[in-house]
């Protein structure tokens, strides 16, 4: 086994039977480390992530973020993770004026777009619209996504791991994994506010499906367009289109469908 | 288009540009549904499910099941579905004893095994230890993987959707699907309370991964055997071993891995 897998921590071996040609082999596989992180915010509990082992700081950030407490790094006092105990802890500048009770309490008004009946509350909040000028040609999209599959070597030994990647329209910047979608973005969004990355003029590519719920985050990180892998849902499309977000999904050997805002992608 | 195809709820149409041989064509393509459900329970807002639009009742019954508001139907005094406004609206016989402030706390104890470290709060109290003597060839668990496959029609004109299916060791009994894992997981769970189903005698084959929190929805459901297509996370695998049930995963061409309780898959 080749040492860079051994010390990979989003990677854990397992001891495995494998069947085939109605035999039973006993074998080790490479399997996706899951592991639970409880993010504790001005002392108190906040919420725990069950993720991948890897850029905790990254993930928790964007979490943060995401979840509308922080706007930017600048209002992060002290991070500090504690990965054997899966604990992180964090002191913002600010008192945490939020009702955990109404957090994720439905929205629901007509007045801000047809789609827009649903929402969470903080989300109403956090999500951008996006009105950019960037885009790009279908073939860069395509060539994007099968860059992405390349690299994703985690991915390739485990199969059990999210992609995503934080792309210029000509190549990728990162590449970022997570047993869990959100958390592969929620890491690329922390990656951008710690590093003060400008995102008007990047894409995210994507293995996940595109549903409502990662449509919002995208929208959160600020991004216009997002490619994917997979297949979107009805309201997935719905809010791109209503946040301004170019959506494509099943790219893959040389294909790809263009949901909503596809003024972004060119021909040729 | 096939008129099964139109009425179908969990289906929905969708304009849509695709791109192929450096060509963009503007067609209709058959997108999964999402919807927002909004669980009241006894007057007050509970939950959101973001879904597929199709067996309300038992996923609501299996949601609340999993989340330990129920343990039987019984329980439950009045169920009633808004689909129009994506409402569901139960009353109880019990008031409901739970703190929602301590509801998704993380619960810490080295003292009920080595990787029960991680739980929250109401798992605790819900998921069940597996002992149950059932076993079944290997052969047979790629036979109803492969059934499942060839019954999932939505999921083949869509791409978006997550199966699963309850299964005797000789055939499918119910398959549900879903845009969330979970929810899949909750519907058939919903389907045995609400017919009072057996379980212990019963199998479940599912399209995604052996997740942390797929192992304890199957735990909960109180099945010994869970079938994967897809891969395992290593908590997924712990959990299972130490709640005695028995996981296989890329259930794929002839082929599976055995991860934990091996014991209850047979050669030949």
């Amino acid at each position: 086994m080749e040492d860079s897998v051994m010390k990979n921590p989003a990677i854990r071996q397992h001891s495995v039977k494998r069947f085939h040609h109605n035999n039973f082999v006993q074998t080790t596989d490479s399997v996706a480390a899951e592991v639970p992180l409880t993010i504790n915010v001005n002392g108190a509990e906040f919420a725990t992530l069950l993720c991948t082992p890897s850029f905790p700081e990254e993930l928790v950030t964007g979490f943060l973020a995401s979840e509308g407490l922080i706007r930017t790094c600048d209002e992060i006092k002290s991070l500090s993770i504690d990965e054997s105990k899966g604990f992180a802890y964090v002191e913002l500048h600010i008192k945490l004026a939020i009702d955990p009770a109404s957090f994720s309490k439905r929205v629901i008004g007509s007045c801000c777009g047809k789609s827009r009946q649903f929402y969470f509350r903080h989300d109403v909040k956090t999500a951008k619209t996006a009105n950019h000028k960037i885009s790009l040609p279908a073939e860069k999209c395509i060539a994007l996504m099968e860059k992405m599959q390349q690299e994703s070597g985690d991915f390739q030994l485990t199969g059990g791991l999210h992609n995503g990647a934080l792309c210029t329209a000509d190549e990728l910047l990162i590449t970022r994994s997570d047993i869990g979608r959100h958390n592969a973005l929620d890491k690329i969004f922390g990656h951008c506010l710690i590093n003060r990355i400008p995102v008007k003029n990047k894409v995210v590519v994507f293995s996940g499906r595109i549903s409502s719920e990662v449509l919002l985050k995208v929208s959160k990180i600020g991004i216009a367009i997002l490619l994917s892998k997979s297949a979107p849902t009805s309201l997935g499309i719905e809010l791109a289109e209503d946040l301004g977000i170019t959506t494509a999904g099943f790219i893959r050997e040389g294909r790809m469908n263009v949901y909503s805002r596809p003024e972004r992608i060119l021909q040729g």
